[in-house]
């Protein structure tokens, strides 16, 4: 079991301190620069300090756990004075291993799942994916990830770009396609929750099957021209939602020619 | 209870012959141009008898259930000959209620969710959309979907249009997103699978959400300039992939302008 320092107490901090806490792993300090949310997140906790400094050189904790926006990230780092041997990784789907050059052991810490701090995630079926370019520093990582949960695996900077481009497609434009539809049933007053049924099954189809494509279907896929053509036409005063419909209905004809 | 005929055996006609026997309604008579099919739906059913003629006008049933796909539905229609006082009603989410112009008692029942042969749905979840010319006809009708769904609603062609626009971006769209981000990670030999718990989590959140845009999430919506033209620079040797990311990456910071 594991000493382990946060730094940073926003939704990712949140539910990660937590789980690490129920493995049975010490959580030693939290750090946020706002000394509210530090205590916010040590109240959820068992016996842990909240600090607003960086300077940890005199700290036992073995293990620290970078978890704060992309760009405060960097920033922060440059303040940070680790123990001598200590681990530091982050949690972050975007950025290299080589952010922590400055630091001898130093790894990626990556679950690949979006926290709220309202919903408890069940970490057990978070992938965690696991980077270090020590197979001392890797290896304790796995070891922690796997404490959590049950999928853990070893990607690289690159392969965590695509993930965060694959993720991006499959899960921010899916919920904002899900926005548009809700802006399009309510223009013309009609609830949004006449559809929610529809996208439940629609995912769990999805999900379900080999290949989304598989259970792809609407006018697109069916060459439905003349339904194609009456959406294009009811969307005509709504110039970037005509754009989106034209470019996934293009794109879903080309998909199924391939 | 009523005694009801369908013309299709489809997946429509398969799960809602299936609903109505369960709620004490008789069928009598399925229609399929391909006996086959027709048959296969009567096994599954009481005491239902396949035909492959459209001549009913000895049928002892009251209500027929056009369940075809859309363009197939205009041809039958033609050869279609009913009992005296028989209601026809069509079950399609784009046609509007005049196809049946040439039928005395006309409606629209429309189960406003997605169906596959091998995937039972929760019909008393499913909302009906029922619209009818005539007062009668629509009571009937609507008694006939309170019959299996708890959620039944009076929705107009033009409506029943918007929430088919809806139903193509919550739906058809997102799950054409879902292939796209599966193709992506695959390309890279990385499985689909890690994306997974993600995908789960953003749809039960969007659903849980007042708005999906209030839990947008992404750099589109942190407004992260790097991350987003790493991602664009990423998809430069797939246009398609990258013109949706452009556009919807667009959309997302405009509709958070508004």
């Amino acid at each position: 079991m594991s000493n382990i320092n946060f730094i940073g107490a926003g939704n990712v901090a949140w539910h990660l301190a937590q789980a690490l806490e129920d493995a049975g792993h010490t959580i030693v300090e939290v750090y946020s620069r706002n000394m509210a949310h530090a205590a916010a997140l040590a109240r959820q906790l068992y016996d842990v300090q909240p600090v607003n400094s960086l300077d940890f050189t005199g700290s036992r904790a073995e293990i620290f756990i970078l978890a704060v926006p992309d760009g405060a990230g960097l920033a922060v780092l440059k303040d940070t004075i680790l123990p001598p041997s200590a681990i530091i990784c982050h949690t972050s789907g975007t950025l290299p291993l080589s952010v922590l050059k400055d630091f001898t052991n130093r790894g990626v810490f990556y679950p690949l799942q979006t926290f709220s701090k309202n919903r408890k995630p069940d970490m057990s079926r978070v992938p965690f994916c696991i980077e270090s370019d020590s197979e001392l520093t890797e290896n304790t990582l796995v070891a922690l990830a796997q404490s959590i949960s049950k999928t853990v695996y070893l990607v690289s900077s690159d392969e965590r770009k695509v993930l965060h481009v694959g993720a991006v497609f499959a899960c921010n434009f899916t919920n904002h396609l899900l926005a548009l539809a809700k802006g399009l049933v309510e223009a013309e007053d009609l609830e949004f929750d006449l559809l929610k049924p529809l996208i439940e099954e629609t995912f769990a189809k999805a999900l379900a099957a080999a290949n989304p494509a598989d259970v792809q279907t609407g006018p697109a896929i069916r060459g439905d021209e003349q339904t194609i053509q009456a959406h294009l036409k009811y969307l005509k005063n709504i110039p970037l939602q005509q754009k989106i419909y034209q470019l996934l209905t293009e794109s879903i004809r080309r998909a199924e020619k391939q």
